[in-house]
């Protein structure tokens, strides 16, 4: 299957891709998942917060009456490192139209005890099954053709600083307005807006969604802060099964004071569907 | 204590009021906390979420090292009812700036059992322990003066449908702009404005903003949709402790698609900062 103007690069499939390879989970036993953090989607040394989500919401998906995260409420606890991990699940109720689980991401310690990192709360429904009614009245963000905007490779821009593993797996194209951060000019506004793929192509589906709201740099380097902006919480909604295609992606940050942060994420389709919506509280970075 | 205005009422002081008295748990074990759930902060039959959220944070502010609710997640599972509940904690890890908890309220069935309403994960902090820098970028609300606004003793406007007993125990005058529903009217507009108190007179507090952000009429009334809204998922961060004074709370919803939606409350103080937002995804009503 190939896609045009992809020269001859074969698209890969959900189900047979490297997400779906690098997220995958196998039963240890009833409600219990072992896993391997990947390095291969590490930001500087940090495992990215939106993949160990996909993780888990995989995780639930299997261990729920119901497939698809409907809404996901993770809060991070300890730094993941790649390597192994467990994910216990737990099913807290199921009902007809939506199941409630919580699930929780152990690494281990020398000693083999086990050390948790991300916990959450998800409630899992059926996208398929919802009604089409739409009255949508937020606009799609006003992002540049992708042709226009820039990726890792479009010269002297969007470099994030350190080891970034995960940017060969993505394919993150930014609109120049919110790009001024790489080049020492950042726009002073909380803002990050760009096109987002998988490298390898892949459509998205819904647990690419959970990866895709946190994928982006974050809005602070455009508030001119370096640094890390460590995520204490995430909850994103996803409310569609997105049409395949690239995804539009804008990040705003309104409320930085105290030394913490929001970050809302919107994902739009390329059916100009707003597929999903998060919102993150990060610490600030101190630069 | 009297207020300039308020006529001889003796203002309601923070941990001696209404809200304090009905959101009060007590210790049965380490860990665990017999509540009763007050008929009076019910709208329609149903008791409020927001209430719920408070009697929740309540409990583990008691629980953790830390004082202030910082993030907030909660999946409600089952309507609740006034009457006894329990509450049961846990601590999931206890950091030097942030400590994250878990918690649910049980109510009981006829034979003793208990029934899970509400689950929740949060991390708290000490909200007078954060740096003073305010880089906010969102503007509050613009709402009319507190005298133009409308409250349920205002002529025709803003009556809840059904009996709503928490309607006496808050002070909420609604922007004219959005209660157009209240004269079969409603604007089309997914937004709902309004300045909020407490009845008697409490100042608010981080507590009391867990209640705040679910208390105005929900934005489907203004969207010409009657009937109940039901939570699925509430995340509330906390992000300043409220200066003394009345509140304006911003309710807004761009994503109504699907039989869901999404409702974004932003909660601003006299001092003008911007000190709560949330964020929820309920289920839409039918009609």
């Amino acid at each position: 299957m190939y896609r045009a103007g992809m020269a001859q690069a074969a698209q890969a499939l959900i189900g047979d891709s490297e997400f779906d390879r690098d997220t995958a989970v196998t039963l240890r036993e009833p409600g219990v998942y072992d896993a391997e953090l990947s390095a291969g989607w590490t930001i500087i040394h940090a495992v990215n917060g939106g993949y160990l989500l996909a993780l888990l919401g995989r995780a639930l998906g299997d261990a729920l009456p119901h497939p698809d995260p409907f809404t996901v409420s993770a809060h991070y606890l300890t730094p993941s490192a790649p390597g192994p991990a467990v994910i216990r699940t737990d099913v807290v109720r199921t009902g007809r139209t939506l199941s409630t689980g919580q699930a929780s991401l152990f690494q281990y310690e020398e000693d083999g005890t086990e050390v948790e990192r991300i916990r959450v709360l998800a409630s899992y429904g059926d996208l398929d099954a919802l009604p089409d009614d739409v009255r949508t009245t937020a606009l799609p963000p006003a992002i540049p053709p992708r042709e226009h905007c820039l990726g890792p490779s479009d010269g002297p821009a969007p470099q994030i600083p350190g080891s970034s593993a995960i940017t060969d797996r993505l394919d993150i194209k930014l609109d120049p307005a919110t790009v001024g951060w790489a080049v020492g000019a950042p726009s002073g506004k909380g803002e990050m807006r760009g096109w987002f793929g998988l490298a390898d192509g892949r459509d998205a589906d819904p647990l690419s969604l959970l990866l895709t709201v946190d994928a982006l740099p974050p809005t602070s380097f455009e508030l001119g802060l370096k640094g890390w902006t460590p995520t204490v919480e995430l909850t994103t909604h996803i409310r569609c099964r997105p049409a395949p295609g690239p995804l539009r992606v804008s990040i705003t940050t309104r409320n930085l004071a105290g030394g913490f942060l929001e970050e809302d994420a919107e994902v739009w389709d390329s059916a100009d569907r707003l597929v999903a919506q998060s919102r993150q509280l990060a610490r600030a970075p101190r630069g």
